[in-house]
């Protein structure tokens, strides 16, 4: 597997293209709001006094679809509405790894423009949105000269399985991530993977970032204490067990499903604390944990599952926008549409005796000097 | 016709595609090479006297293709082997319509990094490739945000057909361009199109340098001093021609063909010198014209075509790979095959009786302040 390559969300528009499954991510966006509102207006307001002129904004992981410019609405939005002298141009780096569909976001800009132009009039700052391909485990810009990061639902995502797993040095039988019967040689692996990559990210990004500059990050994290039955261990587990069944089937082979481990960590909110600490570049403006519900249609707060049938399709293929390519790679695309029905139904089973939600972890940090 | 939506080479790699067939523009590039050079030099070197840190270099209609990284890889290579202090990152912009096949050129960057790095070694500064949509008659960029601005065979597409000709109040009958045949009327529209264009650019791409900033811009112009029969007026001539013997076939319907028009306009040097001196934005470096061989697979300095039918194939080859997308949006995709088939032999024939050639302007500049 090559993460950079082969991890990107599903192209294009289609009913099972992460544009049209994307709502988890749309809610999260709008959770996280008044953070980022915050760091806007506190970026901008830093910025006036020292150098008017331009404020770059990059956006990593931007995936493509309407979320993707739904980052973009929110800060044009309160830097018109909120930002006492609104002198700054904003310039819009859109970043997400090669694979993605960045000709899908370039294509909806003039519809976007019309709509933007409509809601905010006179106030609209000039704007300029430009594309970024590369993974944010790798220098994305020359030294000072981004004011503001934002990061939604990625910073999960490893830059690699780790080398002792990927290799085959250790295996985690029947798992594609860390699951109650994962070795402990294994989560190791994973953990130091999170760790090495997420210092890496912050001593990046700082040095990228111009004095004053902040970020406002958002990921899938752990709430449970037991590393082996983190939310996000149930729900990779699930789908595991739909490609064990595969596999029973004969449809894929052993070996194939032994091999396959997903380039993901989902952290706890002290484990983040940890490394933020550690790097000793960003004080911590914020941060908590707050829970999403698996299924990104069902809104309420109840503890039970209403229709954990139409839960479970709307899990499965919110998880097939984002894995399906990285699935079909590895696995072949004959498999895919039969692989997250069962998963679907695998979901709704589980949902039926414990509603469980994803942690969602919000960071805000500012940059020390 | 929407240019910004319609006017974009053809996509992918295919044997259609612009990738495949811009032999043509990549013979500019190499013939203009010492006049980059020379820029980038330039830029860079008031650069280490004032700012240290970024240099920010944009190519306006990179399209997809080898020729994109082409460009890439001569700065690069300049900075690395010719500046004495490399001192800077480059950050590249690489700015086309949104209909360009950004894909495409994003999943080819992994492979140019590999090779650039094998090339240039440890003197290869670190650079950054993002990818700007959007028409240069707009602005693309905030206030003094760039140091040099390349395009190659693009400044000659108009940002519109002419209003008064695009809603029909004067007609062009029968061709898509200036031609003998053209009123007085038409041709003033099509002179009057460019100027507006070309005064916008002029004076957009001054307010978006930096101080000291340049420009080296190669486009397709006119040797012949009559409007009616400049060089591209005999290429856009016999594309017509095949347009019209469709018509004669009932294949296109004949008010199809009077309704096209390219937004196109190759001046001539002496035109484009009014323009720039008009504007006082900036000093003419350089301005000439040199010539290139309608078959972008003849490198010879003959005044005669050794094999005028495989010169034909190659010519509607590489019109083509321009021209496809606008021309099966207004006509359908079904004649696409056929009419670059005829376009072949009328250019063939052409070519027995005269080898004509392209008119190329190459023209650098240097902001005043």
């Amino acid at each position: 597997m090559k993460v950079e390559q082969d991890l990107h969300m599903s192209r294009g528009d289609g009913e099972t293209s992460y544009a049209a499954n994307s709502r988890l991510q749309e809610k999260a966006i709008l959770k996280t709001r008044p953070l980022l509102h915050k760091a806007i207006e506190e970026v901008h307001a830093s910025l006036s006094l020292s150098s008017p002129g331009k404020m770059v904004v990059a956006d990593l992981g931007c995936s493509s679809g309407p979320n993707t410019l739904l980052v973009i609405s929110e800060v044009l939005g309160v830097v018109a509405n909120h930002c006492e002298q609104s002198l700054a141009d904003v310039q819009f780096f859109l970043n997400d790894l090669p694979g993605n569909d960045f000709n899908l976001i370039f294509q909806s800009l003039e519809l976007f423009k019309k709509l933007t132009t409509k809601e905010l009039g006179e106030a609209l700052p000039p704007y300029y949105i430009v594309g970024l391909p590369g993974s944010f485990y790798t220098r994305l810009f020359p030294d000072r000269s981004v004011h503001l990061f934002h990061s939604s639902y990625c910073l999960m995502w490893r830059s690699k399985v780790p080398d002792e797993l990927a290799r085959g040095a250790v295996v985690n039988a029947g798992n594609m991530y860390i699951w109650e019967t994962t070795p402990p040689s294994v989560v190791e692996l994973y953990q130091k993977q999170f760790q090495e990559d997420f210092s890496l990210f912050l001593a990046m990004r700082h040095s990228e970032l111009v004095s004053g500059g902040q970020m406002v990050l958002t990921f899938l994290g752990r709430k449970n204490r037991d590393v082996l039955r983190g939310e996000l261990s149930y729900m990779w587990g699930l789908l595991a067990q739909a490609l064990q069944s595969l596999v029973q089937e004969g449809r894929v082979e052993k070996e194939k499903l032994d091999t396959f481990n997903l380039p993901f960590y989902s952290p706890s909110v002290d484990e983040v604390k940890v490394l933020v600490r550690q790097s000793e570049l960003f004080d911590i403006n914020h941060i908590k944990l707050f829970e999403s519900n698996w299924d990104p249609h069902d809104d309420t707060d109840d503890d039970v599952t209403l229709d954990s049938v139409w839960s479970g399709v709307n899990v499965a293929k919110s998880i097939r926008a984002v894995l399906e390519p990285l699935i079909a790679r590895h696995f072949g695309k004959c498999i895919v549409d039969d692989l997250f029905d069962m998963c679907a139904h695998n979901v709704a089973k589980h949902l039926e005796q414990v509603k469980t939600k994803y942690p969602v972890i919000v960071l805000s940090l500012k940059a020390r000097r």
